[in-house]
């Protein structure tokens, strides 16, 4: 079972994912609780190259970069854990690089989707949730709790374009998608969320 | 004109490109200078975290990260000097991914294949120089200069299967290849380098 979060900066993900794994660890659910970007040794060491500021980085090598983080990602943690029965919870996964990458950085779709069949060894999201807030919202939010790195920094008709792409994808695969209005308080948020993770749980009989 | 050294640790390629640069510049060429992986600022970032030991790196994602480096090395430093009409020498290019990941690691090659055509954008080396040396005689020569980092630390059978695609892949490949026997003395290798060198420039009628 691999439950994915998706949403903008500062859509209250990291928020959500604690509630959630604390809510299905109460239950006695074998948990394992991840990030992309990152996740491993290697990931994350690529990550803080990726995110530093002063790189002019071009889209094709910034791409490469994250499909490199997943697919260690998937062999060092995803896979073994699911095999292991455990529910991955993971912050970011497939649909955050068409998003970015994708509608944001104008890479040609179909590249992605070569990259993503490559590494993600056939593992799809049974559930992915999407924090629906208006960049505005969103950046606000961010702006107050970190300083920002490079990709933050873009300018807020960036952020705006990659919530559209957000909201296109999950047009696309309904089933897989649930979106969740993330100006709602956070509680309000994590009782919607509570309710349709265990709803998949149910449905999948696990 | 782009022309590539390729060869197994200790192979003798820095001391070769420096001759070479050298003997060029004189002759009042541009040349532009560089190498793979690495190359630029970005590039060099991820090539520190990729020799970096300690990381259990999963052969795709180290091969996506070479692949980001050459994305962003033909970006931002090849594709440029070519169009500016200057003669690019570069330590390692796509014969390498071909030699370490391919043969190296066992990855496939038309993996290696899809991915080279992705980010080369249509360039080839014009010539390639092999440094043919035993690895037993790289590693010496390496082991004497240097700290040894993550891949050269593998054992030596690895580095008798790199010099053996090596020389597969010159085999396959002849009219673009001059293998040189890397155990000659320096200068003797230099003058054998330069005169194929200038045959080749006056054959493009550069």
């Amino acid at each position: 079972m691999l439950i994915t979060f998706e949403g903008i900066e500062g859509s209250g993900k990291t928020t959500q994912i604690a509630l959630l794994a604390d809510h299905l660890k109460k239950k006695g659910r074998s948990i394992i609780q991840t990030r992309e970007p990152g996740g491993t040794g290697f990931g994350e060491a690529l990550r803080s190259v990726l995110l530093k500021k002063g790189f002019n980085v071009f889209p094709l090598p910034e791409l490469l970069v994250f499909m490199a983080m997943r697919a260690q990602h998937i062999e060092e943690v995803i896979l073994p854990a699911l095999q292991d029965g455990s529910i991955v919870i993971c912050d970011r996964f497939v649909d955050a690089t068409y998003a970015y990458q994708g509608y944001g950085r104008k890479i040609d779709l179909g590249v992605i989707e070569t990259l993503n069949r490559l590494v993600t060894r056939g593992i799809r999201p049974n559930l992915t949730i999407l924090l629906n807030v208006s960049a505005e919202r969103g950046l606000k939010r961010k702006a107050a709790s970190a300083q920002m790195d490079r990709i933050e920094e873009e300018d807020i008709s960036f952020h705006q374009k990659i919530k559209k792409a957000y909201e296109k994808l999950a047009r696309e695969d309904p089933k897989r998608f649930f979106v969740v209005d993330g100006a709602l308080k956070a509680d309000a948020i994590h009782q919607i969320i509570r309710e349709k993770v265990n709803n998949v749980l149910k449905s999948y009989g696990i």
